[in-house]
């Protein structure tokens, strides 16, 4: 994996975030660059459902994807051995991406090149929620094994995503999970979001979430 | 679960996090009180974990269980249904708990008729990792869905563990997760943690957990 690209990202010399992610928004609908923020726990299966995403969006959106983490190049790695262009975003032992570290990242990349950047936030349903990275919109994903209280006990992450996806509806059969009333937790914290059910393994759902996220590509860059 | 005794804990006062929690250690040394904080991904199992292990500790051990979480009372009120001695920390938002919001909790407890206090810390594998809350030891819990490659991603989380619980192990026939591969991961950043790999609902592995449990309990408190 000596091909994957990492940015050491320093931390922001902004002192507002939220003023600076506005920023970083508005230049990223002037020059029609949709940016997805994906959030959720460890091992949700955010990287496979990329993967799947990436498949299904061929030929309909230009994607790159920007993969945060603490430590390791595992995630771009995986991207890149599937063809999709990604880097690697090291944030220094940080929990979070704020608006400053992700324009490090995108700032690395052929934006004219690209119709929707995806940046794959650090695995944690705290922090992450508590940043605006100037994203475009925020999506998460709950994995059936987690359980479906997750939204009672993380309500920002619930609350700052336009979308929910559940994920691994494959294994569903093996838990004690309910995807009513995970639907119906999330929409306690906030009655408009969108709900998707996905397997990567199986393809459930894919085409579905595809649809989605060409949608709100659409939208931002018209 | 209106009998769910809830503690709003402040931020710490305290600069010196570490110089906090080594007083607070020394504390519970001296009046013989072993305290483990259980760190995971948020859906892990723990809770599911520390019902299990209550049983297996009835009549060994005398437990007590502090359950940290942003919000909402269900791992606390999951306790105390199981007739486990819990109180519920809220933490205001925090993605972690310090050594003071510990002290908060633990004077909340009749410490004289325990032996072992658990903290469930909030779920989250990075933040709780770089904040020492005055343990006498960290144990963090890996569930089978979340996969082999997690301490590779979060190594802060394992290098400070004593001990790393495998979890779910009930579903390993439906995930593409090596136990092996998990242990030589977890053991590259910390050559000397323990593993003991379990399943809640089939009972697998409780019983040399809660052995591990007690022993560490009684070492403490010699």
């Amino acid at each position: 994996m000596s091909e994957v690209r990492v940015i050491e990202v320093r931390q922001s010399v902004f002192e507002d975030n939220n003023r600076d992610a506005q920023r970083l928004r508005d230049q990223l609908r002037a020059e029609k660059t949709c940016l997805i923020n994906l959030m959720s726990s460890p091992g949700a299966g955010k990287t496979t459902m990329l993967k799947g995403l990436a498949r299904a969006l061929e030929g309909r959106v230009r994607l790159a994807v920007m993969e945060a983490d603490i430590d390791s190049t595992i995630d771009a790695g995986a991207m890149i051995e599937a063809g999709i262009p990604a880097i690697q975003i090291h944030t220094g032992g940080m929990c979070h991406l704020d608006a400053d570290m992700t324009r490090q990242g995108l700032e690395q990349l052929d934006r004219t090149q690209t119709d929707l950047v995806i940046l794959e936030n650090v695995g944690n349903l705290v922090c992450p929620a508590e940043f605006d990275t100037g994203a475009s919109f925020n999506v998460t994903i709950l994995s059936v094994p987690e359980g479906d209280d997750k939204p009672l006990k993380y309500p920002l992450m619930y609350e700052t995503c336009s979308l929910l996806i559940i994920s691994k509806m494959d294994v569903l059969p093996y838990f004690d999970f309910d995807p009513q009333a995970a639907a119906a937790h999330a929409r306690l914290r906030n009655p408009g979001i969108e709900i998707v059910e996905i397997s990567a393994r199986t393809g459930e759902g894919m085409e579905r979430l595809a649809d989605w996220f060409e949608e709100k590509t659409a939208q931002w860059n018209k």
